[in-house]
């Protein structure tokens, strides 16, 4: 998978958003915004801040959880574009598969693909072929979310409970974060074991 | 697939909402509100009647487009505990499967499952054996969405260029409610000719 | 003020939604629920069971607040109805004002009232006039809102650090529950000391 | 009222979505945003442009009307604090009012906030002293809105049925926007005749 932060809005919009509601705190603006949207769960005032995510190379079951965050936006490459791609496509099918690093599970995928090609080729229609798509199945998307939402994605996608690959994106999209903003979201990032975050 | 309506709220309560906002439209409960919501596109105010659906039997698929309607909520049987059933089940795995009506692709899905089963039985984590799902298999959930967003989803998905199962979702969701609810939606339901998917 | 549920969503539903997902989950309704939504805050569980009410005579200052609870839908009495009921009142202003209990300000709100009456009176318009209404001037509102976002509500509002008016009704929401949804609830409501505002 | 834009996403991030969805729209990238958003009506792709504005001396009256539009962040200068402002100001009050154009209102608030500061110097509590203002009180706030939920606004606010503060707010908004996003709302903007309030 490869995540990119394609924009994002600067900490000052927050700031700004702050100093109208909380104009007697006084402190510094980063410490000031810490306290009152993490500590004082004053968490729309970080609303405002905005981050749009490249998001390549993910499988349609990541997909199916993405999705159910409701708060963010996203626009996904359609299927019926890349079951196009793939009708003509040389090379091995497994470059629009996510592997799952079972050789087993990885193969029969490969095969299901294999045998959906020939259907393409049948011309058989792309809303009945794609009934076959296996989950591992790569897509790729343009994700829309803004910082009080990304806590609550962080919270529990980098939690050890949750699906290994929506983990991954999770432990992603802090690494693409602006080193900034980062200390709004570490509190919401669960600690990682012997692999490196 | 079956669709069964579990819960909805009377009209009454949006004419007593209606009420208040256009005391001065003295027409009947359902003229006033048809012509308040739909003439006049003041639309919040139907939003306080909800409705809970069972829709059982629909793919995966179904459900990534299904779960793209944020202003609605949802709640799927897990493909964690749906894996388990599967695999003790002795008899045709076609039962977890939506049929295509393609006896080329759903012959391939009932093989990818055969497979996958081999895989569950060789204890092969869950959460690397459902990459290997067909976008076919069967979930079930309850979904609740209010009047107003049930609105934009029917008129969106009994479009011709929907998605053939969820416009077969379309059309039930729109049989299952309340005769005396109807004339709300009519207006959004894509007439429908005898067509065959 | 007066608040009275009009309609709610019958337990049953949410425990629909809760078998979905949590099959394995085997011991009683109530207790499953309050397991899985408030102990493993898998909230949306309970986006199930919607509540309407009907508020009345709470101020615009109080809806200021109230209509930040943006997961919620509401439908209020307009104030071009309320200002053409004011102009034919013949009986004194006050029953269009939220007592604060202090003298001084009720009865500079009651001039103020009177002073606006002699601007309609004087045909000046709705529009124009709305600009004097004090923000103890009474409203009215239908109300819905999930239990999700009801407890949300019911925590922020409960809280010693509410404004007094919206405090009270929090606590009339919680008390107009049906006794048999309260367990949902009762956590997040803060314990109440004797106290007058 | 003054209206600053404070940040705005670069449109290429919306053109980046849209080429996930419409790879085969192959016009100019505005072109296409047009024909995508705004006529086939798939909205969601540019609700990854996002704006901030910083909104000053608006009534309290608009922010009722503003804050009922929940697809979108706001943060509000506290009462408490402008009224602590209003307390030790040495000036004229009408700087804390938006001028209505009618003097016979214009006074009677001026009035009604002189009595509102003796009940402050008095030291009654401010959230008594609050039911005192008038509607016309002045109020500021940072707003944060994507592109499809401020063309909802545009449309319903230009609107020659709307508030006059809340079209005007709505006339400054639009035309704070950077030139080079205008052609995507010019459609929900209702002209103006050079008719005054």
């Amino acid at each position: 998978m490869t995540v990119t932060l394609l924009h994002h809005t600067p900490l000052e919009i927050a700031d700004k958003a702050i100093s109208k509601c909380w104009a007697k705190e006084t402190c510094k603006p980063k410490e000031r915004m810490y306290r009152v949207a993490n500590k004082y769960k004053h968490s729309s005032t970080i609303e405002h801040i905005n981050y749009s995510f490249d998001i390549d190379g993910v499988s349609r079951a990541l997909l199916q959880e993405l999705s159910r965050h409701r708060m963010a936006s996203l626009s996904v490459k359609s299927t019926r574009y890349t079951l196009k791609e793939l009708k003509t496509y040389d090379s091995d099918v497994e470059d629009f598969l996510v592997p799952t690093g079972n050789s087993y599970i990885d193969s029969a995928n490969r095969l299901q693909l294999a045998t959906l090609k020939w259907a393409l080729k049948d011309d058989v229609s792309n809303d009945l072929v794609k009934y076959m798509l296996p989950e591992a199945y790569k897509t790729s998307l343009v994700w829309t979310i803004n910082m009080r939402s990304l806590q609550n994605f962080i919270k529990l996608r980098t939690n050890k409970s949750a699906l290994w690959e929506i983990r991954e994106l999770a432990y992603a999209v802090y690494a693409e974060l602006p080193k900034e903003h980062q200390f709004m979201l570490i509190d919401y990032v669960e600690e990682r074991e012997d692999e490196q975050v």
